[in-house]
């Protein structure tokens, strides 16, 4: 059955966390690290047990952790965390709650990262960016999630997840969409060169959970090399669908990390409609504005199966 | 693997509707029906099947219905729609998706219900509810959901789940939460009796999936019965814990519609804190404030072996 | 200049304040008063005073009460708060904070009440509703304001503002809009039976702001009645525009509350648009969706003028 | 009286905008201008003027524009628009309604402007910005209003205001807030090093609101530099209250751009709350977590008057 209670929105501000160096070069990408003068993340924990039946059915709570205490406890342990990114945060805090309550069989552990951008100060050699002064970033979010489950001999990650939320993208031209049903309830027109709005989640999963802790940072992938990807494959490709752009971005992640077994999308198209074809100078602009409430969302798994397969039908 | 694509917000107003009458009463609710002058939804569709492979891995959009021609389909089929429920619009919905396009193997379709609350208007024998004007409900809100999958020679309904979302109760007095395990993690103080503030939402599922639709009124369980007896086991009950409260209810509904096999909840408790014991004047009232961000949430489902077992414990 | 620092999202639950009773009926509304077993308010204050300057210009902050303070210093009030309205409330904090630091100038100070409504449940003679048990209104929120100064010998009321927040009616037919500029720039197309959705506060003004207090509760106006005058004149009217509805509900306001110096109206347009003008069936019903994201909106204000104006016309 | 009507939320899109450049420089920022590739901008319009009085009291509608209409209207109008900065964008389509409907005395028009930024591609020479390609920024938005008014022989600009909205600027250290009142409502401990999180606004006005619209570049003050102000102060400073680091904010916009009267400032305190001094670790970091609800505020506005006074101090 299901059962589980926890605590959400437990936000941890880790000032001067272990900085994240060491990361592979990817062709899509600069990124080399973060500093973690700040390592912020919004949690959600959820603790899982036979244990906790009694509560239910008898309102007995002598096994009940209070929720409170499940804040208070991630909170006092982040000063212990000797880590560098949100997936072993999430692995050392399940093992902390697994070794300090017996009765837990299983803790799920789940959260964004909220990043803060270093600012530009002016110095005597120029821009440089600010150690003390930090902008929140209100859009784009890395995620992870985790559940360790206690065995007989050990604990087992036995689910472990990646990912970035919010990126909203647009391309404003070198997009097209047509070719599909046309029917009675088709009132869309066709598109050749169209703007294309995407929101786009993607999430992955390793071989090794181990490796989703950048202990190893060779092995560790992050949110910003995916979201590069991302980026460098939208750019490059005149896009005849959202699905077949999650497809080619799908592909590249694959290729450039072995060390993955599956990704997966959720996007959502906010393309804008179009209303003046050709502005009146020059320059040749459009206008456009919001679509509609109702938005068209795709969803999509890959794995290193369909690299296989890319591959093969390639030669 | 995971692939689907679809329209999200497709927000559906139907007037006058077929009323919702002959449901079965129940002790705890008032509830006879639905008039139906609005029947409000925000719904969410998805298509699945290996047919739309090919628009992700080659762009080739030849079998792509728009996810606009989707938004199209629903809203014109609603015009054809003789039913009562949100449930029963669902079904029909998804199966007039399945004889439309032979391509799409299913359908997953789900909403939450908007609910227009009829006003009181002064009338030459009193106040009457006005047939003409409504005030939108915020908070409290249906929901449904349905996956209706295409087999050899018949649709099959996969999957129907009813629930009413957005519960957010407040009971002043006459609960509890103590006994739970204190150790160095623990802050929160005992309460013998504490008000007891609870964002529910609760899903239930039907043995037969057509009971669901209304078709037979007395087979069809209403949210606002679901509602009402939540109510009334929250008021009644002396309650130690959300997590007994919870069973409590389980164990109600599950005795009044026998012909559901599953309910399951979504709780979150929003208890505030409180600021000062006992107010300055005869009437000894309380101050109390918002409590800080983290939110203690439960999940928690019960089938008829449950009903089964405490009944079998009462005896 | 301007100038002032404060507290925002101050939360106040204060349980078994005073009731609210004696208030004068009106024909349009059933009201008669609150039992106050919750009175809830979400409020904001803010200080004002030549003595903060230095606070900014010299980062001196001898004379500045910690934000935090301000929030202590509201909710421990509240437990020797003897009133009915949140009007009364805010009148009474704001004279304590003057009362108790002699620097500040005037106090600026505003909220939303929320709502907890009665639940019924079952009782041996028919259903009651519930003296524990409440379910928190999302929508509508009654709202107040004021600002007192501290004069030479006494504190003056500068600005009373009463009204109600979050209407958001909807009349499925008997409204029309036409007759409106057509020219290159209309698109709109003239409607003689549409649907009228609309969202709508109101705020009103006394001529003496004690009536405001309820202390004098058949003085006080309050935001149930408002709000059914608003159900019953939209309800009995065929509306040819927001406009001339926001006129209609002003005069009625303005009739039965004689203490009042003004209303004033904000208002959108949210009307759906239709997309099956018959439904197929034999209750002839339409089929409607959601509006696109540009909203009309609309701001009037009236005072007793525009009441005798209109009185001279029609005779 | 109150009396106007428009629309919100009107989402404009304007792609190949005239690039803005020219921009003065201040040893603060490095911006230079916009490429604008898109303009985007979310506006507010309402319209003004006796006329529309009979279209309250008597639902004559013959002089209303519809909404949906001015909608209509500013979007056609953006096709014609050849300026580069939203100011601009504002005037032009005020005084388009001011030439096209005699009966409007003024239009007020306000909005946010949507800001899209470039994202990195690779390319053979290293990375480079992509000019198709770009990621919407949710929190930092550009702000701007006007209202126009008809006079006997010209259109003037009654109002115009610049601004920044959505800055969430967190500093870790060097920041102090100590010296405030002590009395029976603290309970806030003084902090002599703490991390101060501040959610800022900031609003300019020109001496000519000619110089808004960037016509003359090197006379535009752009948000992007104000930003930059506002993060060198605040890099640079130990700041002993939000207060006084809004004060030297606004001395040194104030110095840097002589044609502005006024900079005005609405700020929050979104500190975090501290949890664990000293993390268990040679770096020494610290544990925070979110606040509770309430929120403290500013509100301060600053003229020419305020740099000549602290000129002078100085002295």
């Amino acid at each position: 059955r299901t059962m589980y209670y926890g605590k959400g929105d437990v936000f941890v501000y880790r000032t001067n966390a272990s900085p994240l160096e060491g990361i592979k070069a990817i062709p899509e990408s600069s990124f080399s690290g973060r500093k973690n003068v700040i390592l912020g993340m919004d949690l959600k924990v959820a603790l899982k047990g036979d244990a906790f039946l009694s509560s239910f059915t008898d309102g007995d709570n002598s096994l009940v952790i209070a929720t409170d205490s499940m804040k208070n406890f991630i909170l006092r342990k982040a000063a212990f965390f000797n880590g560098s990114t949100m997936e072993d945060f999430l692995q050392f805090i399940s093992k902390e709650f697994l070794n300090t309550y017996s009765h837990i069989s299983s803790v799920s552990l789940s959260g964004d990262q909220l990043l803060f951008h270093e600012v530009p100060i002016p110095s005597t050699s120029g821009f440089q960016t600010s150690d003390l002064l930090f902008q929140q970033e209100e859009s784009v979010k890395p995620f992870a999630k985790v559940e360790v489950r206690r065995m007989d001999t050990e604990y087992k990650v036995m689910e472990q997840l990646s990912g970035i939320q919010g990126l909203r993208l647009i391309k404003v031209k070198e997009s097209s969409f047509y070719g599909y049903i046309q029917d009675e309830y088709t009132t869309l027109p066709e598109a050749y060169d169209r703007p294309l709005f995407l929101y786009l989640n993607m999430f992955w999963a390793y071989e090794n959970p181990e490796d989703a802790t950048g202990i190893k940072p060779d092995r560790y992938v992050s949110a910003e090399q995916v979201a590069a990807i991302a980026y460098t494959v939208f750019h490059e490709m005149n896009c005849p669908s959202i699905q077949n752009l999650l497809y080619q971005i799908g592909l590249r992640v694959l290729m450039r990390f072995p060390q993955l077994v599956e990704i997966s999308f959720e996007s959502n198209n906010r393309t804008w409609e179009t209303v003046v074809e050709e502005a009146k100078d020059e320059r040749g602009g459009k206008v456009y504005t919001e679509p509609r409430p109702p938005y068209g969302f795709q969803g999509f798994s890959m794995t290193r199966e369909d690299l296989l397969a890319a591959e093969r039908a390639e030669k």
